[in-house]
């Protein structure tokens, strides 16, 4: 049995959602893939627990619940660049919510974690919409992995699909529907021919739009989500600022009710061969034509053809799905 | 550079496919995989080309086309099993079709092969279908893999999804529309309302649906593909004759019209978790309701939740696309 010590940065709906996967899979882990994995350091944004033998994870994620983290009794006012520095694991989980003009604060996270020789496992899109050659180069330079299956589609394996199941496929072009939250908006749109703010005020109202859905309207988080794919599948370097980006923010109920009467749906698409972010009209039997948060990406290659998968594009236990595929992928090698 | 060497079972579509594809990707796997391929034997079912330096695929393909591979200079009246205990090769590549009551000639073949510690890749279900457990304990024993995406869903990598994307997931379901060729007639039969005869027959003259397609029709193909993903992605132990079969053959055009009226379509299905091939009425509007000659497959995962893959089910490039990803993850490792 070997031991894998992890560094959690980041104890959000993610961090806690990766920490209930492994208390589930723990066994399973051990058996099928004859790994221990510990969690030696969780960071959070004021300070960090550390404990080399191991944290009690249903302790602390039942503290970190009633928002009580910080009684923990190995908290420590210490960030999570100094725990990187400090302690030696084999991945770094990188789970906070990035800044998009900035990529921080995982863009330094990720780049102090690679710099000590350890492999990062990342759900945070900024960084790697940002800067994704650099770090690629970084890891390279100091022989580690850098993995970022949950920073697109959620628990949908697109990355891992073209790794290892496209191996030898060229890829033609990517685009889909990215974004959860405002598919689910359109739909609501088209279904009950709501205006846009009375979808969005619903949604925020159950939960699902983010306090601040900017992110989501106005197709910031597809556009991040573009310049990932454009440079894992597509090898093109590119940056965020390179995407074209229009959201979601103007469409009235009057477009969408014209399109559906014309039967197409209005889906807000990224596509990764152009660069860009627009409102397209979908047939609506096309099999793009997801409703909800469904996430659905088209993959066209020249011998495959074209590959299409949908699934959740969110929720904590669907990205934790992703993050161990990631880990584990790293442990094997 | 390392040297790879392959011995090719079957050229017919698929095999001259196969063939066809290596000659377009020869310099991109040299490029990105550091590999040179070279075929050192291809079999017929009356004979075989050999040639240890490599066979000069591009007129090997010529002569095959024109039904006149039995003039190459090199041809002699050897059998495939002969070649595997003659000849050591990396991987064997077993692409005949197969017979579905006795798996073969494609199980001599695959248990040949392993047991020379050959690896083998082979789209042939039959085999697998039967004796799925007793050929992976061969390859375990041996020491070597055997690996069979193409047997299942054409292009779409559902197998290496599973293995590397899914990694911790528990599978609980897996279904879906397995077969082109009954998906193609059940569409006809919808869109133009036509008898299963007719739409059978205008398959056939569009040279899509086989000479004998009994075993699209009766369900026989999309059975022994239930079989296989219930090894594979489920841990059963079961073999195609523990699969329950209904086939489409009894469905009138007032059954598919019926259903229409009532917003579902029939599809063939294969429930690989009831080890069950039925039609069924799917909703028009379900992401499973895929027209044409596609394959769609649905994984329920309980921590991905659901995920469905959506592309080509048959296809020469497609199918080869499947081969090179298992055969470039066995020269990978």
């Amino acid at each position: 049995m070997n031991e894998a010590n992890l560094i959690l940065i980041g104890f959000g709906v993610i961090g806690k959602g990766v920490g209930r996967v492994l208390l589930k899979k723990r066994d399973l882990i051990r058996k099928r893939y004859k790994k221990n994995i510990k969690i030696v350091a969780v960071c959070e944004v004021d300070g960090s627990i550390i404990d080399k033998d191991g944290i009690d994870l249903k302790a602390t994620i039942e503290l970190a619940e009633k928002n009580r983290l910080r009684e923990h009794e190995k908290w420590k006012s210490i960030n999570a660049v100094d725990v990187i520095r400090s302690i030696k694991a084999d991945i770094v989980l990188e789970l906070t919510p990035g800044d998009i003009k900035t990529g921080e604060p995982g863009l330094t996270h990720i780049k102090e974690a690679l710099g000590q020789g350890m492999n990062v496992v990342t759900s945070n899109k900024a960084p790697l919409a940002l800067k994704f050659r650099e770090l690629m180069k970084e890891a390279q330079k100091n022989n580690v992995r850098l993995r970022y299956e949950a920073t697109v589609g959620g628990g949908i394996p697109i990355i891992n699909l073209y790794d290892d199941g496209l191996r030898i496929n060229e890829i033609k072009s990517v685009y889909g529907i990215l974004n959860g939250t405002s598919n689910y908006i359109l739909g609501k749109m088209e279904e009950e021919l709501l205006d846009l703010e009375t979808a969005l005020k619903e949604a925020k109202e159950l939960g699902i739009a983010e306090p601040d859905p900017s992110y989501d309207i106005k197709g910031i988080d597809t556009g991040a989500k573009v310049a990932i794919l454009a440079n894992s599948l597509m090898d093109m370097e590119v940056s965020f600022k390179d995407i074209n980006i229009v959201g979601i923010e103007d469409i009235t109920p009057e477009a969408v009710d014209l399109a559906k009467k014309h039967g197409y749906s209005i889906k807000l698409i990224g596509d990764v061969r152009r660069l860009e972010v627009s409102p397209r009209l979908i047939p609506m039997d096309h099999p793009m034509n997801v409703s909800g948060f469904l996430n659905a990406i088209t993959i066209n290659t020249d011998l495959a053809k074209d590959i299409t998968l949908i699934g959740r594009g969110a929720g904590a236990e669907e990205t934790a799905s992703s993050i161990f595929s990631d880990v584990m992928s790293i442990l094997d090698h």
